[in-house]
C-alpha cells in the first residue's frame, strides 16, 4: 500500500542520541540506534521504499518526562520543538511533528504546547507517561490530577491529539518488580503495564467529561487495554468507588468511541490487530511503526500491506484515520484525502506472483496473501 | 439501539397477499403471513418497540420477476409503485420504498424506475433475481446480458441502489435439483445458490466497469459470497476465460469496496456477521430483518442490539451506512445523521441488569452481553 | 511445519490424464496439468520440500461419476483402485488412497469399496458429487435416495471416511445457468453450489441418523456451508417440511460435531479459515492442497505454515486430525501421532529472519509472520 | 450446557470470611460476600441451576500469601487444607480442592503440598501471586527465584497443576501507583498487571525448561498476556538479555502449548474469549466463574452457554479440558469423560424459543443465540 501515514516515530537531538540508545539496545546495537534516532532526512528513502507518505516525528522517550529538574525539562522541550519545527518546514509533505513539553508545571506545558502548535505547526503533543520529579526521581506526576485541567483545557482549545508514550518506571518500582527480571521492565511488558494505569487514570478522573474534545492516542495496539475492556468496565463498581470522578453513566468503552485511539506501533500481530478491530472498530486504529526501535520500516509495512483485513479497512487504518484526526490535508502537509484503492495500490490484480513459465500449470489470478 | 434502519422488508398488494404466502409457510402459518404482508400501517408499533426508525418497503418476491407475461409484469410494477408511493407519503419519516419493475424489457424497466424515483420518491429498486419468461417459465433472463446496459445506465444516472433479492428457480432446475429435497430450494439454501450466480454474473460481465456509479445491495449476509471471495478471485483465471468482460486487473473483492453492499436480513448469526465484517469491512454491511418472513422485528433487533461488535460499528451497520447510501437525510424522510451513542441508546451504563437486593452481592456495573 | 498430511490430491490413469486436464485449464496449461495428474512417484520431492509427510491419492473428478454407462463406470473403478493400490504399496509411508466406485448400483459400489479397503488398503472413498446417468447425461443420481442405504451401511461397517468432491453439473443445468458465464460453473463458484446441495441432501435425509458411524469429508473450506449454517438451520422448518427424514431434534450444526469434516483444499484464505474454525472448531478441519489443480504444493503449504492460528491448532489441522480420522498410525502407513512442536518445526526461535549484520539494529527474536 | 467444571472458586475459613470480604466489596455488600465465602454446602443448589457439575475450591486471596509471619502462614495452610479436605470428602462428585501453601519456605511449601495431595486428595495448588514478607510487608517473594526449584520439582513429581491467582500489591507500590486512583488497583486492572509480571518471570526464568511437567493455570482470560504475546516474544531480545535463563530457542508462545492454561474467571467477554481462542487454541482454555466475587453462577454460566463458539469448543472449554488436566475422572470425583452433545444438552433443537401460538407465524427451528 502506498500513502501510509505513521505516527510513533522517534528522533533525538543529535547531541543526545547515542546516550539514549544505550537504554534500549544491546551494546552492539546502541551505536546504530543512536545514529538512526539522530538522522531525520535520511528517512525519506526508507519511507519511499515502504510506501509511507508521511511520518509524525516525536522526541524519543522519556524526553522531557525523564528530567527531574523543571528548568532543564522545559529547556529540552523548547530546544526539541524548535529543532523539529525546522525539520518539518524543510519537508512538510513528508514530515509532521508532535510537540514535547515539560509536565512539571501544567501552565507552562500549556503555553509551550500553544507555541509549538501555533508558531511551529506541531500537529499534536507526545507525553512520555509520568513526569519524573524529586531529587531521587521517585516522585511520579500523573496528569489525572486536577491541577492538570489547565493543560487539558488548552489541548481541547488547540484541537490537537495527545499521544501517550511509555517509559521506564521509577527506580523504586524497578527495584521491587523488575530488578530480578529486567527483560520485562521495558517494551516486552512493563511499558504497557505502567502506561495503561496512567491512561486509565486520565479516563476515570473525568478528563474526557470535562474536556470532551480531548483526543488521546496510544500505541502498541492499546497498551493491553482493548482486550480487557469488558472486565475493566465490569469491575469499576460505582458503589465501591463513589469518589471516582468519571461520569456515572459512562464506561471506558464509551470513551473509545469519542476520545481514544490506538496505533500498531511495535505490535505487528495479525491476531491482536483483528482483536483490536473487533473491540474498538477500525475507526479508532492507526498504523504506526515505532521507528527506529523497530528495524527500519519494511518489516512493519510488509506485515501491514498483507494483513488479512479488508481493503477498506486497510485504507482507514493505514492512512485515512490519521489524515483526518491530525488534519493533515491542510497546508503545509497537503495530504490528499479520499484516494482510491487503485491510487494507493491496494487490491486488484498486479500480475501473477508466479511467472507463467513451464514450471507452473496456469496463469494465476493471485490476490495476495490472505 | 434506537434509530435503526432496515431495508429488506416485504409488503404485498392486499389482493395478492395470502396467495403468495402459501409458497413460503406451512398451511397454518400462511394466513398470518399473508396478513402481515398486507399490513403496512400496523408495522409502526412494532418498529417503535424494536428501535427501528425507518424501513424501506419492497413488493414481496418474486413480484414482477415471477410474471412470464410482459404486460402483466409491467402492470404489476405500476400498481405496486403507485400503492407503496402513497404509503410512504403518509408516513415519510418511518417508511421509504424500493421500486418494482418488470425486467422483460430493459428500456421499459428504466422508464418505470425513473417514474418511481422522480415522481413517487422511491429510493432504490428491488429486483427478485432473474425474470421468468417463456410459456413454460423455464426461460431465465439475467441482467448481465449486454441488452440491460440501458437499465444500468439509468440506475447510475438516477443514483439509486439496486437490491438483488432471491426467488425460486425455474421448474426445470427445481425438478433436477430440488424435487427430492424441497426443503433446500428456498431460504434454507437454494435461494442464495441461485442469486449468487446472478450477482457474480453482473460483476464479471463488467457492469461496474461500464457504470461505476451502480450500487448493488443483497441480503442474508451476502448470499454465500463474502466467505468464498478468496477462492472465487483465485479461480477466475484470465487465461482460461478471455471472454470474461470484467476489467482484467480487478477482482470481485475490489467491487466490494466500490459497488456492492450486504445486509443481515434473515441471517442473525454472530459468527457470520463477524466473518463478513472481516471480509468486507463494516462500511459495506447494513442491518435488515426480512420481515415478515422473520417473526416480527424483535428477534433480529434483540440479536443485533447485543451482538459483540464495537459500538461505532453498531451505529454504522444499524443506521449510518443505510442513511448515507439511500440519502435518507433528505426530505421527505429527514433521518438525522451523526447522532451520538447516547442519543441512540448504545453503550453506557443503563442501570444494573440485576437489582441491588439481598440476593446479589454488589451493585453491578454491567455493560450488557458481550 | 513438517509432517503435514494432505487429502484432496488427484491423480489420473496415465491413459486418460491429458484428456481430462482440458476441462480445467487453458489450452496451454492442459499438457502440463495432464502430466502432473499422471505422475505419482515424482510427487515425493515436492512433498519433501513442502513439509508434507503423506498424501491421500484419489482418481480425479468426475472419475466414475462422469461415466453414464454403468459397466464402463465400474470397470474404471476397478482399474483405478488396482492401479493406485500398487502405487501405495510401493511407498506406504508417503501415500495412501481413496477408493473410486461407480454409484450406478449401490450394492456394487458397496462391494467394490469393500474390496478396495480390505484387499487393497484404501483408507476411504472419494465420490465426485452425483452419478451421471441416462443417454443424455441429464439424469443425476443423488446418494440421499433410500436405495443407497446399503452403501452407507457398508461405509459404516468398514469404518472409512467418504470424501465428497465437486464436479460439473448436468448439460441441462449448464445451459440454463452457466452457458453465458461459463467461468462461474466450476471451481470459482458452481462446484460448491452443486455439491453443497448433495451434501445437505445426505444430511437432511437422515443418513447420519441411520448410520451414525458415517464420516463425510468435503473440501474448499466446506463448499459454502459453514458460513451459512445459522440461516440453514434457522430455515429448515419442521412444520413446513414434515417429510424431511432427519432427526426432528437435530440441526445440521449438530452433525458437524459428529459426522462431517472439511478441508482447506484450494481455499488458502486466512479469513475464511478463521471463520471456519469459529463455526466448526479446529477439530473438524484438515489441511489439503487440491493438487495439481493448485500450482504444486508450495503456495498452499507456505500459506498454511504462516497462517495466524495458534500452534496447537496448526498441528491439529495440519496433521493430527487426518492422522486420527484415517487411522494413518496403523501399518503400512505408520504415521507417528503426538509429535511435539519442535519435532514438527512449529514455533520456537529458528534464527533471526534478518541476519544480525550492520544493516540491522539488533538481534531479532522473530517468531514468524503472525 | 450441563456438566460444566469451574476452577477459580473461593471459600474462606468461617472465622475469617467477613473480614476478608471488606477488601473487595462496598460496605453494604461485604456481609453478603463474607457469608458466600464461608458457605460451601449451600453452593450445590446454585451449581445444579447453572449446569455446573463440579467446582474446585480454593482459599480466598491472599490467603497464606498475605501472611508476613512464616509460622502463621504455614498454620493457615494446614488449617485450610484440613478444612477443605473434609468438605470435598463429603461431596466428592461436586467438589475438589486446591491446596494452600505458605511460600516463605520452598521446602515447607513442597512438603505441605505433598501432604495435601497425597493424604487429602487435593488436585492442585493455588498460589496468590507473591508471598508478602518482612516487617512492613514490602518484601515481595517471587517464585522465579532459583531457591524455589525444590517447590517446582515437587509440583512436577506430584503431577498437579498450579493456579496463579492475583492479589493486591505491596503497600509501597500501592502508594506510588494507586493511592490516587484506588479503583484501578484490584480486579479492574492492577491485579493482572501485578500477576502477569510474576507469571512471565516464572516462564522466562526457565522453570518450564527445568521442570517440563509443570502446568500453570491463570484466570481472567490470561491476565493480559494472550493478547500481547507477539510483542512480548518480539521484544525478549536474546542479545540484550543474555542472563535470561529461558531456553534460547523458545518463546513464551511455545509454553502456551505445553505448560500454561487460562480460565474465563471474571471475564465473560465474548470478544476476548474469541481472541484468546485464536491466540492459544481451545485446548488451553477452561471455563470458570470466580465465585463469589462474581454474582452467583448464573451470569457467567448463561454467558458461556450462549457464547458464539462451536459446540465442540463449548464442550472442551466447559468440561473436557479441566476434566483431563485435573484427572477428575478418577475416584473419588468420578467425572465421566466423553459425554455427547446431547447428554450435556448442547446444540440440538430443544423446542421453539417462541411458543407456536397465534402471535407467531411459524414453528421456529431456533438454535439459540449465535
Amino acid at each position: 500500500m502506498k500513502g501510509k501515514i505513521i505516527l510513533e516515530e522517534a528522533f533525538n537531538l543529535p547531541r543526545l542520541a547515542e546516550q539514549e540508545a544505550k537504554k534500549y539496545a544491546s551494546v552492539n546495537a546502541a551505536v546504530l540506534l543512536g545514529k538512526a534516532l539522530a538522522d531525520i532526512d535520511g528517512r525519506i528513502a526508507q519511507m519511499d521504499e515502504a510506501g509511507v507518505e508521511l511520518q509524525i516525528l516525536s522526541l524519543t522517550s522519556p524526553g522531557c518526562q525523564g528530567e527531574t529538574d523543571p528548568q532543564a525539562a522545559h529547556a529540552m522541550a523548547v530546544e526539541s520543538n524548535n529543532y523539529v519545527g525546522e525539520k518539518v518546514k524543510a519537508n512538510p509533505t513528508r514530515f509532521a511533528a508532535f510537540a514535547a513539553v515539560s509536565m512539571h508545571d501544567p501552565k507552562q506545558a500549556a503555553e509551550e504546547l500553544t507555541r509549538a502548535v501555533v508558531e511551529l505547526g506541531c500537529v499534536g503533543v507526545m507525553l512520555n507517561d509520568f513526569q519524573s520529579s524529586g531529587a531521587d526521581g521517585n516522585t511520579m506526576l500523573f496528569y489525572d490530577d486536577p491541577s492538570y485541567d489547565i493543560f487539558w483545557s488548552t489541548v481541547e482549545q488547540l484541537s490537537v491529539p495527545v499521544y501517550m508514550h511509555p517509559r521506564l518506571p521509577s527506580p523504586l518500582i524497578y527495584a521491587q518488580l523488575y530488578a530480578q527480571r529486567r527483560w520485562l521492565v521495558a517494551s516486552a511488558w512493563g511499558f504497557a503495564n505502567q502506561l495503561s494505569i496512567h491512561i486509565l487514570g486520565i479516563a476515570t478522573s473525568g478528563v474526557f467529561d470535562r474536556f470532551p474534545g480531548v483526543q488521546l492516542v496510544f500505541g502498541h495496539l492499546g497498551e493491553h487495554i482493548p482486550f480487557d475492556l469488558w472486565r475493566l468496565d465490569h469491575k469499576l463498581d460505582r458503589d465501591r468507588f463513589p469518589e471516582m470522578r468519571m461520569a456515572k453513566d459512562k464506561t471506558i468503552r464509551d470513551y473509545f468511541a469519542t476520545n481514544m485511539h490506538i496505533t500498531t506501533s511495535g505490535a505487528f500481530s495479525t491476531r491482536s490487530l483483528l482483536s483490536a478491530i473487533a473491540e474498538l472498530s477500525t475507526s479508532r486504529i492507526m498504523f504506526s511503526i515505532d521507528y527506529p526501535y523497530e528495524d527500519g520500516l519494511m518489516e512493519g509495512s510488509t506485515w501491514f500491506d498483507n494483513v488479512p483485513i479488508s481493503n477498506p479497512d486497510l485504507l482507514s487504518i493505514g492512512r485515512e484515520n490519521a489524515l483526518r484526526l491530525f488534519k493533515l490535508d491542510r497546508a503545509p502537509h497537503n495530504v490528499q484525502p479520499g484516494l482510491s484503492l487503485r491510487e494507493l495500490e491496494v487490491g486488484g490484480l498486479r500480475g501473477p506472483i508466479y511467472p507463467d513459465d513451464a514450471t507452473h500449470l496456469r496463469t494465476s489470478t493471485r490476490t495476495g496473501i490472505q
